[in-house]
């Protein structure tokens, strides 16, 4: 291809573009660079130095060298879905985007894997082989844009991880280039428990801090024969809440339990795909058993039961794919739906025991009230990770910093309960002050002097994952002092 | 408890000795030293500086910072049961047993999770907890025996890792203190994905080099409402190969999937739970299911009649828990059981893609001939771990050298057709020189960079899970001349 002549003063800009093949391999421009100034946290945005799209592992460790050398910030970035802010370039970084780099490598369906690039579309995986009876499990509500190379930068999570985990438990290797521009392969084809420490968990959820992903070798699993699914309308949360617990109970796995509270409902009802989920109920839970065809029948049965014990108002069971689909459908516009029902909304992202839902609403309503914003709840019951939805509108003085000061206390109240402060969005910089609730000092220091390893001039993506860094250095030193585990 | 007087001329066995509270509480005389020279790889012996048995993770730190300070060597011991050397005193440690710290701190039914201690024994947990209709699920061979702690340390799997997962799958939080002898809690009770990097997944089974676990929260499971188990006779080992690869692709996930050779039949049927195994036959599985009653009946039938379509010669379904309980302890004598038929033997344990056993047994089989060393295979073949145990005789001279070379030559093996050296034994001091038959120079660097953090004096179970320090610093010096990840 043709390089495209890049006019720029910027003798950096000259020179990455010289380093990547072809045309359209780079964008410097302001009104290119916009594009690129945040990611699906809206609330922050800064532009980035440039973005290069390089083709191959190769081209993104030349860029990776080049920054290192020439001491320039730098980041990679996927689809940009990302809801904490980690691809926002807080420090004007050199953007490596991975979508150019979005091959479906290859497919063994012996040994149950695949292999593919960063930039390949999650819900394209599944498509790509459902012919064949296989699927990738790992689906976070938008699976049908973002990448796996997102997925593993934050651990990605999704409505059926409560039977099939979360993306860690699906990556068996990736290619990696280093903050030096080396490329190393870490974890093993196959394989439970590969030998020395686990590089590849480590890796796994690190937010683009530690390295950039530039292959994914991925568990892929055998579609379940059957699958059957119900929705159930409570009239009180805590009855829905105490279904929750006696299906866990029970001994029932299902692959997916998930819950919706009353201004969630609203929400989805007006957004793009309504079922009629009556507007006068606290709680809709929406269950999802699969597995062999045997089993499936009985367990339906026993969570019917279930939920006639709680006074359930109402409940059905989906009677063909597509009503079972449409009721997906309006789940997963969760999220974006808010924006029927609001100008702006936050979404938060907290963990708690299940058993504490009906207490933490209590507590999130309280808040709701006291900051005079509304509060939505979406809840991934199975696994207690529930997504407070700050509705807002920026356009109204200080409802900005109100929403994002409920939203922190909300996920104050998850640790208070015992959870914690992210389930399956990351940190990034939007809770990167809420670490605090949930670790010490040394326990912070443990995590930052792993980053140091690896990524030791804070070149890659600084500024995200932990408390700011003056903060973070202050740690340091005192804990120096203290001989603690900072180096010598 | 009243202190015994210690008699001692080495000021820091003294020391120690203060530090510890109650009698008994170090041992350091060569005649009670003898017991700790080895694990339960017993082929490299060295006696300890002394052992303590501290009685929390206080007295844990206490040691610890003493050591840390003095710059005397330590490590932690369980049970003693590892098979790679993992706590052997290499460097004459101050051996930091952890037996006395055996409490089961809590059980938690409600949400699934349990407390205990790291000399707490594995089968003790499912014990306790059984009545309640709970289990915990790895399962090493050793479990009667083997302390959950040791578990951690080398993330231990077991015959029903292949539907359940090895031990870093069932951990949610640690309690550690650090080599500098601080104390930190990582991971998150009934937590998926904990925010910031994954350490839980990084101590796990770090075998014991980066810390020292003092508290571990598990994961218990409830009781499968059915079980069902097969045992099946062929007369080729790649008919039985076959069966496994199309028991697997028919979709059914067996909660084991196991196999012996016809050496390791010969072995089991002369130790303590002989079953009547025929001695004629190439390969044996022993096949289970679990799960809910209703799926189990179609599972078993869909193995039987894979199992026939391979020229089975003979297949039989467990008519009661009696002989299903009998199968299994024929199984779990193993390794012991090669004590029946040969003086001494070697646990090899190595990793390959299912597909690839019958090529893998013949080249293990041309190894045994050439070596003039019999070899028995047992096999978790569900997930690829293969378990050379190489028959010898130490009394013969040069034939434990000979059986050493003959089991890293296995491992070649497994790492020639994509697998890897250990599949549950850990690495320790008997396969660190293997490390280097799957791993680069680079990623031994990315990994002993990270041992430097928690461990920047290495005096914490020194010259384990990497090649030999010598080694290791002329790649460290070599990759920091091309500017690496070595810290500047």
């Amino acid at each position: 291809m043709k390089k495209k002549k890049i006019r720029s003063n910027d003798a950096h800009i000259l020179a990455l573009a010289a380093l990547m093949e072809g045309s359209g391999s780079i964008l410097y421009e302001e009104a290119d660079l916009l594009a690129y100034d945040c990611d699906g946290f809206t609330v922050h945005r800064k532009l980035p130095r440039a973005v290069v799209f390089p083709k191959d592992a190769e081209e993104v460790a030349k860029v990776v060298r080049y920054c290192a050398k020439h001491n320039l910030p730098f980041l990679a970035r996927g689809a940009g879905t990302g809801l904490s802010g980690g691809a926002i370039p807080l420090n004007n970084e050199v953007i490596i985007s991975l979508v150019r780099m979005k091959r479906l490598v290859s497919v063994d369906l012996e040994n149950r894997q695949a292999v593919v690039e960063p930039g390949f579309i999650n819900l394209k995986l599944t498509n790509s082989i459902a012919d064949k009876g296989y699927y990738y499990a790992p689906d976070p509500s938008s699976q049908y844009c973002c990448t796996i190379g997102g997925n593993v930068a934050e651990n990605a999570g999704g409505a059926h991880c409560l039977k099939y985990g979360v993306t860690t438990n699906h990556i068996l290797a990736l290619e990696v280039v280093l903050p030096n521009g080396e490329i190393i392969t870490i974890g093993g084809e196959g394989i439970l428990d590969t030998p020395g420490y686990d590089l590849l968990g480590l890796l796994t959820g690190s937010e683009g801090t530690l390295g950039i992903v530039t292959k994914i070798t991925v568990r892929i699993l055998k579609n379940p024969e059957a699958k059957q699914t119900v929705l159930a309308y409570f009239d009180h949360v805590s009855d829905g809440s105490q279904a929750v617990s006696d299906i866990i109970s029970a001994g029932i796995v299902p692959a997916a339990l998930e819950m919706m509270d009353k201004i969630a409902i609203e929400g989805v009802e007006a957004a793009a795909f309504p079922v009629g989920h009556p507007k006068d109920i606290e709680a809709v839970l929406l269950i999802e058993v699969d597995g062999i065809s045997a089993g499936i029948e009985e367990q339906i049965e026993e969570i019917l039961a279930v939920c006639r014990r709680h006074h359930v108002r109402e409940v059905k069971v989906a009677k063909d794919e597509q009503e079972r689909a449409s009721w997906w459908a309006n789940r997963k516009t969760g999220f974006g739906a808010m924006g029927a029902i609001s100008p702006d909304y936050l979404v938060q992202d907290g963990v708690i025991p299940r058993s504490k839902l009906p207490e933490v609403l209590e507590r999130i309503n309280e808040i709701s009230k006291r900051y005079e914003l509304r509060i939505a709840n979406i809840f991934h019951a199975g696994d207690g990770n529930l997504h407070p939805l700050i509705l807002f509108d920026m356009a109204k003085l200080g409802e900005t910093d109100r929403a994002l000061k409920a939203g922190s206390e909300c996920l104050q109240v998850c640790a208070d309960v015992g959870g914690t402060i992210t389930g399956e969005h990351g940190v990034g910089i939007e809770k990167k002050e809420e670490m605090k609730f949930v670790f010490t000092d040394e326990e912070i220091l443990a995590q930052t002097n792993i980053r140091e390893v690896f990524n030791p001039e804070n070149l890659l993506n600084a500024g995200k994952l932990f408390p700011s860094p003056s903060r973070c250095a202050e740690v340091k030193r005192d804990l120096k002092d203290k001989q603690t585990v900072a180096r010598p």
